[in-house]
Formats: C-alpha cells, sequence, structure tokens
C-alpha cells in the first residue's frame, strides 16, 4: 500500500503564490501567520498526518467500529492518535485565546483538515465534526454558553456532533419530530430520534456535546419552526465540570458502505436536558453558518480523496511492468514497461492531477472567503466575500465531491484486478470517498442551492460578482500571448454561464421545474469554469516563476502541462453539460409516474 | 431491500419485437426454441432467479467465503442453489445432446445468465466460469477430451475456471512463466501461481476443471509461446470417473471490495498433471473463442448491476417523501411528496431506465450474431455477423460496465445517506459491479483492441460493414416524420464516427501513441452510437405497437419517452468525447515522467 504524504508543497503554492496569503493574512491582522509559522505549522502538520494518521487508515477500515449496550470502541490507534491531536495542539487553532485557542486563522486550520482526511478519512471526522459544533457555539451562544462549553471542547478534552437528520427526513428538515419542552429551570427535555450522527458516541473524549435540531411545543410547522439546542453527554456544571449522565444514548450504530472507523449513529433522546442556542423558531438559519464550513469541509474531504487516490496511482504506475509503449521500449533493460507510458494511464493519472490541483486551488480560493467574512473589518470587502462564498459554497462541495469519485474510481482503474483487493487500499479510499456526495447534502440539493437560491436567488447578482473578477482577470490577460487561447476559452464560458442562467431563469418562470432539470449540469457546468478559471491564474503563475529562473522548474513546468491537459480534456466537457441543461425539463417529467415500471 | 425481478418482459421485448428471434431461432434450426418454449424457460429461470439466487445475495456479501487448509466454503445456500440450478438442468441449456446438453442457442442461456448476475453476481460466477471451460473444451479438445470431461461439465457436477493471470502479468499474458513440462505418458506437469482465479476452488461441486495457460519448454517468448492446458482438480479416468487428488491447490483467497461470495484464488499448480488442449504455442488464439464470449458475459454483468439498482432506486424514489414538487403537491395527503416529483431524481432514473433497455438490447443483438457464427449455415451470414460480433464485443464489454458505474452509483445516490448502508442493498451492488470494467480486460484493453486491432486493423472494414446496416436503416425512417430527428441524430453520428476514425488513423500513422490517448472516448463514443441506433429500432418498434391498438400501451409509451430522454441527455454525451478525442496525443504524453510528483 502507498504511504500517504501531506501535499505541503503544493498547498503552500496554492496559499503563497497563487492566492497571496501573505498579504492575505496580514491585512487581517494574524501577525502570527507569519509565512514561516505557517512553515513551521504545515511541517508538524505532515508528520502528524503521514506518521500517525496514515498508518491506522485501514485498520479503521478492517476492525470498524463497535457497538456493545449504548458504548462505542473505535478502531485500535484511533484513542491514541486523537490523543496525540490534542497534545500537538490542533484542536484549538483557529478558536479564540478567550477560551484557549491559539487564534490562528481557520484557512490554516481547514488547509491542514484536508490532508488528515487524505491519510484517514475516518479518524478525521471526530474532530470535524466537533469542529462544526464549535464554531456552532461561537456563533450563536449566549457568553454563558461559551464559557461553560467551548474551553473542553477547544482543548480538545470534549467532542462535540451535529444532529440533524431523522429516519423521515434527511434534505427536508421541515418534516423533523424532536421535540424540546421547557423545564423549569429554563432548560429543555429533548425527545425524539436521531440517524446518522457522525461521532455521535465514541471512546476518545470524555464528553460530546451535540448540537441538537428540535421543535418548540407549538412552534410552527415545517422549517420556521425548528430551533437549535445544545444536548451533553455528561451534563456539565455553570464552571464548565462534567457532572451526571444525560439521557441521551446511542442505539446501535450503521453497517456502511466505508468510513468504517467512523461511529454512525442512531442516538436517542430520552427526555434529555438540553439548552436552547440561539432564537427560537431560528434553528435552521443558525445551522447555515455550521452548514457553509460543513460543505466546505465535505468538499476538502472530495478532494482528500481525489489527493491519495493521485498518491496510489502513481507510484503504481510508475512501478508495474505491462506492455511496451507503441512509440518503443522506455524500459529496454526490463521484460516490459511501466504503465506510465501508456496514453491512457496518464489520461486517468492527470485528470486526477488537474483536479487535485485545480481543485484545491478553488478550495483554498473558499477558505480565503471564509477567512475575510470571519475576520474582516473592510465591509466591502467583507461583503464581496460573503457574496462569492454563497455562490461558491454549493460548488465546493458538490464539484469536489462528484470529481472524486472519478478520481477514487480511477485509482482502481489504474491498477487493474489490484484495485480491487483490499491489500492496496485503493478500494477503501473509494468507498470512503463516497459517502461524500450524499452527506452534508447531496449534490442535487448542492444543485438547487446554487441555482435556484444563490443565482436566480439573486437574481444573478452574485455569478456577476465573481463573473466580473473572472472578466477582470482574463482581460488582464491580453498582452500575454501565451495565454490568450486559455483566457478566452474561459472568458467566452463565462458568457455562456451567464447566457444560460438568463435561459434557464426565463424557463423557470413558465415551469418551476426546469430549475431542478438543468441544476445538476448547471453545478457541474459552474465548477468546470470556476476550476478553469483557477488552472488559468496557475498556470501563469508558474510560467512567472520560471521567467524569474525559480529552481522549481519542475514543479511549475508541470503546473503548465497540467493546465494544458485540463484545458484540452476536462473543460470540453462543459459541450456536453450544456446540452443536457438545454434539453429542458420535458424529458424528465413528460413521462407519467405510472409508466416508470420494472419489466 | 427491494426484492429482485427478472426483467422478463424487456427481455422479451428485445428478443421477439425487436430482434426477431423467432424467425432467427426458426432459420439456425432450432425448432425447440419457439416463443412457447422460450416463455416456459423464461418463466422457470425467473422463478429460480428471483426466488433461490436473489434472497442470498446479502448473505453472500456478508459472509465471504472462507479459505482453510486449502478448502473454501462458499456462504450459507451458495452450494444449495447450485445443487438446484443443476437440478433445474440451468448448465445443460447450450451445449451438444451427444454429451448430455439441450442444444438450445446461446443467446437463450446468456439472456437468462443476465438475471442470475442481477440477483447474486457473485453465485454467477460460478456456473459462468464453468461455461468458459465448456466452450473452450467444445471449441478446442479432441474428441476423447471432450468424452472425457464435458459430460460431468455439462450436466454441472463439475465445474471448471480458467486460469490466465499471474502475479506479474494481467494484461500482458506475454510475460506469463507457468511451465509445462511434458510426461512420458503424453501428459503434461505443470508448475507455477495463478492469481484471480475466480472459482479456482470451492464446496459446490465435486471436481473443478481448469483450463490453464502455461509455456512448453523451448517455447518462444511472448504471446506466441503459450499454450492451453486441461487441469483437472482430481483427475480422470478414461471413462470420466473421478479419480485421485492432483497437485493443485488454492493459496488463498483475495480480500476485495465486492463479489465477496465469488471465491478469487491463488491457485498453485506443483508439477500437476495436465493435458495440452489445442496445438502447442496457439494458447491465446484458442483462448480469444473463449474470451470473446467471456467479454459479453462481463457486459452482461454490467448490464445486471444496471437492472438491480434500477429496480432498487425506483423503488425507493416512489416510496421516500420529501420535500414537494415546484409545481404544486403531488401527494397532498401525505406529508411530503415521493421523490420521483423532483426532476433531478428522474433524471437519475431515467438514466438507469435508459442504460437497463438500451445496452440490453446491444447484448442481445450481439448474443444474436454469437447464435449465427456457432450455428449458421449461411457463410456469407456468417461472415458478417463475425464481423459486426467482432467490432462490438469490446463496446459490449466496456461500455455496459461503465455505464454500469454510473447506474449502480446512482442506485446509491437516489436513496441518500441511506443509499450508503449496507442493510438497503445499493451499496453492495455499486461495489459488485466495480469489479466490471477491470476484469477480462480492463476499459483500457477492450478500447485498444476495438480501435487499434478491430477498427483500424481492418482499415475500417469492420465499421464500415456495420455503418453501412445503421445508415440503410435510419434511411427506410426516411418517410416516417416522427423519427427524421432522432434518425438524422444517429446518422450524422455515423458520418462522424468515420471521419474520427479516419482521422485518428492519419493520425496514428505519425505518431502511434495517438490510438492510445483516444481509444477510450472513442469506446465510449462508439457505445453512445450504437446504444442510440438501437433505442430508435426501439422507439419505431414501440410506435407500431401502439399504433396496431397494443393493449400494452404504456409499456410502449415509457419505451418512446424513454427513448426521447436518451437522444437529448444521453446521445449528446458525444459532445465532450469528441473534443477530448481531438485534443490528441500531446497533452498526454509531452509531460515527462519525471514531472509527475507528489509535491
Amino acid at each position: 500500500m502507498q504511504n500517504f504524504k501531506s501535499p505541503v508543497r503544493d498547498t503552500k503554492f496554492v496559499m503563497n503564490e497563487l492566492l497571496g496569503f501573505e498579504q492575505h493574512y496580514a491585512e487581517l491582522g494574524f501577525e502570527d501567520a507569519s509565512p514561516d509559522m505557517v512553515e513551521a505549522i504545515f511541517n508538524e502538520a505532515a508528520k502528524f498526518t503521514d506518521n500517525v494518521l496514515a498508518p491506522i487508515n485501514a485498520i479503521g477500515d478492517q476492525q470498524g467500529c463497535k457497538w456493545e449496550d449504548g458504548d462505542v470502541t473505535t478502531p485500535d490507534g484511533f484513542k491514541e492518535a486523537y490523543q496525540k491531536y490534542v497534545e500537538g495542539g490542533w484542536p484549538s487553532m483557529a478558536h479564540p485565546e478567550e477560551f484557549g485557542g491559539q487564534a490562528l486563522p481557520y484557512s490554516l486550520s481547514a488547509s491542514i483538515a484536508e490532508w488528515f482526511s487524505g491519510a484517514n478519512h475516518s479518524w478525521a471526522m471526530y474532530p470535524g465534526l466537533s469542529q462544526g459544533c464549535m464554531e456552532t457555539l461561537k456563533a450563536h451562544g449566549t457568553s454563558e454558553q461559551k464559557a461553560r462549553f467551548l474551553p473542553a471542547l477547544i482543548s480538545g478534552e470534549w467532542t462535540g456532533t451535529m444532529c440533524l437528520t431523522e429516519p423521515h427526513c434527511g434534505s427536508d428538515l421541515g418534516m423533523l419530530k424532536t421535540k424540546a419542552e421547557p423545564n423549569q429551570d429554563g432548560s429543555y427535555k429533548l425527545t425524539g430520534t436521531k440517524i446518522f450522527i457522525s461521532a455521535g458516541e465514541h471512546d476518545m473524549s470524555e464528553n460530546i456535546i451535540h448540537i441538537v435540531l428540535a421543535r418548540l411545543p407549538d412552534a410552527p410547522q415545517g422549517t420556521k419552526g425548528i430551533s437549535l439546542f445544545i444536548v451533553p453527554k455528561f451534563n456539565v456544571d455553570d464552571d464548565g465540570s462534567k457532572t451526571d449522565r444525560n439521557a441521551v444514548h446511542c442505539g446501535s450504530i450503521e453497517h456502511k458502505m466505508g468510513i468504517k472507523g467512523s461511529a454512525t449513529c442512531v442516538i436517542n433522546f430520552d427526555s434529555a436536558k438540553g439548552y436552547l442556542i440561539g432564537e427560537p423558531n431560528r434553528g435552521l438559519n443558525c445551522m447555515f453558518t455550521f452548514m457553509n464550513m460543513a460543505r466546505i469541509g465535505t468538499g476538502l474531504e472530495g478532494l482528500a480523496g481525489t489527493e491519495a487516490a493521485f498518491q496510489g496511482a502513481l507510484a503504481y504506475a510508475k512501478d508495474r511492468l505491462q506492455f511496451r509503449s507503441l512509440t518503443g521500449k522506455k524500459n529496454p533493460d526490463g521484460p516490459a514497461d511501466p504503465i506510465i507510458v501508456h496514453p491512457d494511464v496518464r489520461r486517468m493519472l492527470l485528470t486526477q492531477k488537474a483536479f487535485r490541483e485545480g481543485n484545491r486551488a478553488l478550495a483554498i480560493y473558499c477558505m480565503k472567503l471564509v477567512d475575510q467574512g470571519l475576520y474582516g473589518s473592510d465591509e466591502q470587502q467583507k461583503h464581496l466575500a460573503e457574496a462569492k462564498l454563497a455562490l461558491l459554497t454549493p460548488i465546493v462541495k458538490a464539484f469536489l465531491t462528484e470529481t472524486a469519485q472519478e478520481t477514487t474510481s480511477y485509482g482502481m482503474q489504474v491498477y487493474g484486478g489490484h484495485g480491487y483487493i483490499a491489500e492496496w487500499g485503493m478500494e477503501q479510499l473509494a468507498r470512503d470517498t463516497r459517502i461524500c456526495t450524499m452527506y452534508e447534502g447531496t449534490t442535487g440539493i448542492q444543485a438547487i442551492d446554487l441555482l435556484a437560491r444563490k443565482v436566480l436567488g439573486s437574481n444573478g447578482e452574485l455569478l456577476k460578482v465573481f463573473g466580473q473578477e473572472i472578466r477582470t482577470y482574463c482581460q488582464s490577460l491580453r498582452d500575454k500571448q501565451q495565454f490568450n487561447a486559455w483566457a478566452n476559452a474561459v472568458e467566452s464560458h463565462l458568457d455562456e454561464w451567464l447566457q444560460l442562467t438568463a435561459d434557464i431563469g426565463k424557463q423557470a418562470a413558465r415551469n418551476p421545474d426546469e430549475v431542478g432539470a438543468a441544476a445538476v449540469d448547471y453545478l457541474m457546468y459552474s465548477g468546470y469554469v470556476t476550476v478553469g478559471y483557477l488552472w488559468l491564474k496557475m498556470a501563469v503563475v508558474a510560467q512567472e516563476k520560471i521567467d524569474s529562473g525559480s529552481n522549481e522548474v519542475d514543479f511549475y513546468q508541470a503546473k503548465l502541462q497540467t493546465a494544458a491537459f485540463y484545458f484540452d480534456r476536462l473543460l470540453t466537457r462543459t459541450r456536453s453539460l450544456v446540452s443536457a441543461m438545454q434539453s429542458g425539463a420535458d424529458n424528465l417529467m413528460s413521462m407519467d409516474e405510472s409508466l416508470f415500471l420494472v419489466d
């Protein structure tokens, strides 16, 4: 099995060379996040990732989690790795000093989270969910709630979860039934069953803080009657000490295709004690803060799968000898050539590489926007960042996870039959990564969020804002002849994007189903164009580095050639997406439901 | 979990209404295969499939096979199901009466094999491999060998395997090392290790007959020095009786992503006794007979995955309530509408349905060609059938299995997070079906076979032959205005197909890597056009049935609407494939191998 290596160099390329993070951090007042400090943190993170998390990834899959009498045991090594994570101070990076945090920017923590997932998707979910819980507390908790729950979460002593889904409602949270009835003391009594609760129960931390969606008595029906609650596994004193066991228990864990080291729990609340967080009936709105970060986080898991699949496939493609190159022996002393000489193997590797690097650029671009929204003081910049982020969040979630299905599948395919065998690790990657297009809002849900809520819902304004950035950049390249073709490709895609949007908007006015009929293709189209824009920028930076005499010519040359591949073979996928979108809703909706039969 | 239902009606539609099998069987002299007899066989086969094989599918996945001391135990119920299969006479369907067979046509047996796989991919592999062994014996064995080995195989008392792969060689069989040294008595002594031997060892049958590729002493290097041998697990008397144990043993079984009920064995030959079959050093040529059928068989497994995924997704889409239709409530008395009202869910279901039916038409079209090649007496028709089959075999193998990756993935996606949970069965389907693009020649290998060997290797002749059939049909529709747009789409694709072929041929003359660079996109393109041609034919037949007052209007109306979906949303995928093909080999080959780095 190929060892995982954290993509430190490529992450630094995107942050420092492509997106100007040194200036970005300086502008936001993160003096501690100097390039030297970032470098040091990255090196430590890579050590932890590559040496602690990666070696227990296969074990996690083989052993899975075990449930007994409401307790969940994580696979061998998971608990010890979590302890090292806590000792290394990783949980506290991007949290306020007031509660024991290190007050470093979100983007630093998030870029490392990608590596954690690449090395061990299952393990990384425990701290990942905990971060979601902390962000919700930070954004919506009272000072008293923050003081009571945050310190032990930030130190990593406790972990947290997000409890949304119920058996009869996943995407459609308006249907949820869990009840919260007021107690005399201002707390609430929660009753109901939640499913698919990642990290809902485990043996890594001393307490688990659940963030739970539930209904107050007499709350309005639907999404406008949902409130948010804090429900600890062990009750917590005013001073933040753990006390007696609360009536919240893990009823069972799911048997899943992958991420077997991650406990996916049924959580039963039996008059469990909880605390309202945020305004009554505004729970879903509070959730959206968390959801945006969680969606970027899920996009990162997709990216991480792509990274790991690329690493595995590349190692095998250089090692496995099979057939000769059609243009003459490349390994004349061996019995055959390494399979990387074959064009179709390269097609798969370059697809992985182009998504690995292009998608990372998109993810970190979004992290920069999150930073600006969280920490910025320039109101205009904040507003602009939030607008772009609103547009890009569903794209980063769905595009990075959909493309990861292809890249992790190629991870297996490059290995031929060996890719199907557990010992090489590639099939685990494909299984683990498969969840990413489903949880945290399916691709279909992201696509509706993008097209209906964000793009059409803003009357095209959000797209216009981002489009302007793309157009300005493309036009700034007019005198760089080398890049004219690619810049023209990106700009003409932008024109087409705007036109498609207008067309769909017009059709949707007549028939609302036109939105749903176009949405997923529209999202994928948007992803290809956005990543195309970033590949253009990466290519320009790479050429500048070569021209200025960099001693890393190979690194930058590979960027230029991968960009060429992207423009030739991946951006052109938009052609079929456009055809599909333009075909309209009739071919989907006109068939009567009764004609859908097994016959 | 959704029960599996054999697609009897749809199979009969393709055979009887689309492809004229009644006349086809009559022409080939299969008087026993009358429509009534076919109907009766299908009904019995569906009972066996749906009631015996489907119920043990999940058990097979949960338990897997167990290896101990060289013996392999199959999951609970597998052995009993095999016994019923034997008692039902299924193994003997398409074999000569001389050896106990029923002398029915190959196509009947193959079309049922699809259902077996749909209900239980793992189980179906045991009889599937056995059929491969029998076909090889029938095609290349001496009369003595046939008399000795065939009767017990045909009755199902024994099973068979195909032993090709070795640890260092999968696709590139020229590198294989297993030795065969002559004994005094005319037999051979085989020594070597084979891997990935499906059904290589198990507890279902009394003896296992291995067909083994090996090298004679002083055989030429490479593919021209490979011979074919029969190596029984238990030696066999001249009269066909089982005697003592041969020196062939199962060293271990693989731990795989899926098809866990299928034993994937390492088989060690330690001076095992074997018999040469066919001419010395012509083993690979003998293999090709088997390989063509095996490739259609693998295509059928992909189709079977599509079928089962469609059945599962459809049931859930009609049952699961989530959100309201954007065009008004469709289930006003319920808390939400069934998700089949949402356009994107329909997009996934219709993609499955279009491939389920279009791909089945292609598979059965190929079976008809196999029948003509095997049983035909009209030399010109035989020649034509063989030409078309040569072209279509790599397409049916790769296109049906690649599209199955999408359809089985949609099977999960329609379920949302529930798709990832074992109990619904959809994730097992995706795992089981994943192997199909890898074994029996990867998609990359099929693509080279199609473009290099079949199309360019025949100077375009094979494509011209098949293209003529398509053109003639499209032109015959000129006065059916309803179908003009679709017929024009198919015919203009045919023109483009021929042009692309000529262009690639020209470029390949300058740079042989151009073939590999275009091959997979070319194969997928070919698949979309071929299935488009068959959808056109199906639509025309459906309209004729409606016009002639059929009482199955719903069935035919669904065909017409699914055709519309195919032409609008699937055939148009050729646009991006063409762009990719036309981009040439440089974007794959110009990057130096040393620039492929993890950084």
